[in-house]
């Protein structure tokens, strides 16, 4: 069944009032019951549908991310670029990136959020692997390159400089990770090898 | 003036005083009273000299790694291999991998957590890079090549599945990452922009 009339409402306001909370307030300050009060439902209304914020933020997260129309007309450098730029704006989106935060942080202990961390990606990685897929259909690139490890390869140095290495992301990244990807794409480097 | 005789010795019994405590307890359950007990040294002596439990991580984690000789004999995809191979042991290192787990944590919302990891990473890029540089000077790739990139886009795969997919790292990743990196390097994808 497909959400509509009331549900979608009620949906459409629980988002805004989440990514409102998470905004305002980050991760740890964030409840349902604040949530649903902001929204102007009941909180019972949130758990019911919801189970709780976990799931809540998951099912925001994939609303935002499956919000993103990419393309995939080539060439691969452009359509990389592209899904690179996609990985800068939600660094940077307000709801997002406290999210991202939150998960990853806890995911370092917390088994329930590594799973929920390596299922977002593993549907990121099913959602942009088939553009890789069609450049090699295209003859553009070799046909047995591994799609999944050209998404890591390009997203990889985005979640190192925010994770890791502190450093800034500069606007010209996304354009330099995408050519250097492609370039060991070409070179026959990011092969399947099962 | 280089520490020696009873200092060393100290240095020594704290050192592994702390990597035992980390082994075991993880990050959470060392302090600088249980590591001081373990070492039959005096609280007062680690808290001198290290200032804190921070600190004495930090002294001992740059032991970890600086330990590590690099040879740059070339071709640059060894050496980048073996560099990526460090990468590796690290992360399965029984006082490392705690420390980094812990920094990495602390650092999404303590600045001084985040100064530190910036600054580790930092000096392993500075450690590292010159073995891009030497890869230049002998001809194997462009002169302009951007040795601190080179060696960011080597090092994010591994971290990227450490911290963000958690997918796991098998023992083929450095040959895999290097060959792509030193294609990227060669077709010129990662000159320095300044």
């Amino acid at each position: 069944m497909r959400p509509g009339g009331r549900t979608s409402r009620t949906r459409a306001a629980v988002f805004d009032a989440a990514m409102a909370e998470l905004a305002e307030k980050g991760f740890a300050g964030t409840g349902m019951e604040k949530i649903a009060a902001r929204a102007g439902v009941a909180t019972s209304t949130v758990y019911r549908r919801w189970g709780g914020l976990t799931g809540l933020l998951q099912d925001l997260v994939d609303e935002i991310t499956l919000d993103v129309q990419l393309t995939d007309a080539g060439p691969l450098a452009a359509d990389l670029a592209q899904i690179a730029r996609v990985i800068l704006l939600l660094n940077r989106h307000p709801v997002h990136r406290p999210w991202m935060d939150a998960v990853v942080t806890a995911a370092v202990h917390d088994p329930a959020a590594r799973q929920v961390l390596t299922r977002t990606i593993r549907r990121r990685i099913d959602g942009t692997a088939p553009i890789v897929a069609r450049a090699a259909q295209r003859g553009e690139i070799p046909a047995d390159t591994d799609g999944d490890e050209v998404i890591r390869m390009l997203a990889a140095p985005f979640y190192y400089r925010m994770y890791i290495s502190g450093e800034p992301i500069t606007d010209d990244l996304p354009d330099r990770v995408a050519a250097a990807v492609v370039a060991a794409v070409q070179a026959g480097t990011l092969r399947r090898t099962h």
